[in-house]
């Protein structure tokens, strides 16, 4: 069952549930993150600009059905106003290629601001970046150190 | 010589002075648009993540010695809060490829803040679009009705 969302009160909550949404395939936590005081935007990668929650929720709804989405999110900037936030994150989604599995990585945008039920995300543009093939886990010994 | 703009007061203003100094090649009036209170942030079709007045220049000095710009600029949403204005537009680019002349479709997102100096460019994000083959111009007879 999803957990309250109306007592988060950053922009990072946010950021956090809309990631673990998408890495767990949950529409409606995913959905929830939105602002519903205006036309939500979402660009997906190479796609088209959508806007409004109800064909953003058709986007992730048939994104879903045909795939489990995994990737590993790193903040890389960040930009703070009292009533928006603007982070820049690099999204690094597992993909399978002809050539094995690969890492593709994805440049987004988000844009939050406060509305009526707290911070939400008003904006998510991620666009299309660099495909690398994936690393083997490393094999660690007691003594490895990383860096 | 530049006109100052000092003056300019609205995000719409910044948006077009930013887009015909592309235009133009006109680095300093293209510089002028960004705000100096933060670091602005400039993603390029297909680049990386550029932070800073001093990157973004050297991006676009290198962009200007190597091109001449030509674009067409459609408005396709816009979400205005008191301090910060979010516009997406669709850029129809000229680019030369091997099949002749075409076009290529670039979403953006530009956000804009309110500064020191008044409406600023905040954050340029601009992702791939779509290719196109560039349509001859239609030969018009008097008659002639366009959609």
């Amino acid at each position: 069952m999803p957990q309250p969302s109306q007592q988060l009160n950053t922009a990072e909550d946010i950021e956090r549930q809309f990631y673990e949404a998408l890495n767990r395939g949950d529409l409606e936590r995913l959905m929830d993150c939105w602002t519903q005081d205006e036309d939500p935007v979402c660009i997906p990668p190479g796609g088209d600009l959508i806007t409004g929650a109800t064909d953003i929720r058709r986007l992730f709804e048939a994104l879903f059905a045909n795939a489990k989405v995994s990737m590993k999110v790193t903040q890389t900037h960040r930009i703070e106003h009292d009533a928006h936030v603007i982070q820049t994150v690099l999204e690094a989604v597992d993909v399978a290629t002809d050539d094995g599995p690969a890492i593709a990585e994805v440049i987004a945008v988000n844009v939050y601001a406060i509305t009526s039920r707290g911070w939400r995300l008003q904006l998510h543009h991620a666009s299309p970046g660099v495909m690398k093939p994936k690393m083997p886990s490393p094999q660690l010994s007691p003594s490895a150190t990383i860096h």
